[in-house]
């Protein structure tokens, strides 16, 4: 059970349509495997077209699933006007991202109005083992109006 | 002129051919565009497979190509059998990342045999004019063998 | 001369006030060396009661000090009614922090009705030389009324 | 039960003594509260002398005891003959840091030979109530011999 209660009763369906907008989760393969008040899980596949020079998944491609993940989690608990934007982000990179699937899970930590703080968490799945790769801290802002600039 | 005195003659080489095997760097349409001692720029245009979900540039993707810049800023300072890894970094978004183009700059900070800190900045290019749109500061790790695995 | 336009023609005023508030700036040492718009300058003096387990002035120290220079450089650029409150950091130490004195810079790289980015450059001072020991980046939030808590 | 093994057997004892020198530490009348493989506390009461304007617990005199929490985590786990060195930290403040005592863990997340990656969190206790009011992702580096200097 969620700790958090929803602004939004259609925050499900809101997540899903911003998320079918997002150009860059098509590139990635990334699709929306869970959506909870304030927690929202991205999974996507390793491609050849998302590596670094080893040939595991790209740290800055990892940290464009779980932005979004982290994203999209806070957007959960947003208002209905409400647009979300990434403040900022830190991501620390525990172990190489090697695997066939790699699973995304972003955390609401704190909600506010204004400013929301969330935790994410990025796992790769080899041969059915799961093994924590990368930790992110990543706060969002809510913004008014379509256009989802601060001022 | 440089501050840094690189310990190989052919960094510049190594860095254009680790960068030719990153899978990331050409599903962004990434290029190479300046290379020396402590100092890599990368350029890429605006495409609709690398948006979020208001058409601005994705931050993860931005993140992606500055990533890039830094470790590439600190791979040209290492010792020929170094491999590079990035340990962590930090982005802060300070306006839309907007343009038909964008130049990402990583510059090393603090050298040293084992990690370097590099600082990151991302500009948005429109009908001519530059924005800084993102900075980035970035600690990277020198390790030994071709598999670029820390233990 | 500075980029910025202050909202408060009493900025300066402002920001001695505060600072002479804050009890953890006095257990410092720390003073106010330069204050302009969208800069602040902290000073403080090496002393044992400041230091890590090898003498040298402790990393949350410096911290403290980067915090309220960036903190104060966004404050001066703040509307006459705002509090200013940090939402978060991030400090990177490039060299162990050994000096008599140490200057702790804080810039506002974009300012906001809301929220302000900020960074920050501490140097040691040692027989007359100057060096950068960290770096900072830092994410400020204006926030209306006296108590100084966000929502 | 820890998950970790320590390599040093008087990891414990090693702690308390480098606590010790800590000058910092005494200043913010810290102590250390639990010390045990990738594990160790902190606690201090609310003092006037380590407050920001408002009267809470200054966000880097928080951070100070969150960092030292987060190295002797780390500190823990590493060699007999090594020292441990801050690299960088992140923090983001959830809450005002407004309460009686405060209690900082530090956690080791991945240790490893030379890097060491952790997490912090403060809480701020006040009438028998805990809460969360800052989390820590904090990098640490092992480095040989007693003056604690990374080249």
């Amino acid at each position: 059970m969620s700790p958090f209660e929803p602004r939004n009763s259609h925050y499900a369906q809101r997540v899903h349509e911003s998320f079918s907008c997002q150009g860059a989760m098509q590139t990635l393969g990334a699709r929306l495997d869970h959506v909870a008040p304030g927690a929202v899980d991205i999974a996507l596949d390793w491609s050849p077209t998302l590596t670094q020079q080893h040939g595991f998944l790209h740290a800055g491609m990892l940290s464009a699933a779980l932005d979004s993940a982290c994203g999209y989690a806070a957007f959960t608990l947003m208002a209905p006007e409400a647009e979300v934007l990434t403040i900022e982000f830190k991501i620390n990179l525990l172990a190489p991202a090697q695997g066939e699937r790699f699973r995304m899970e972003g955390r609401v930590l704190r909600p506010g109005r204004t400013i929301t703080v969330c935790e994410g968490r990025a796992y790769a799945l080899s041969t059915g083992a799961e093994k924590l790769v990368a930790t992110m801290a990543c706060t969002l802002m809510a913004v008014a109006g379509r256009e989802g600039v601060r001022d």
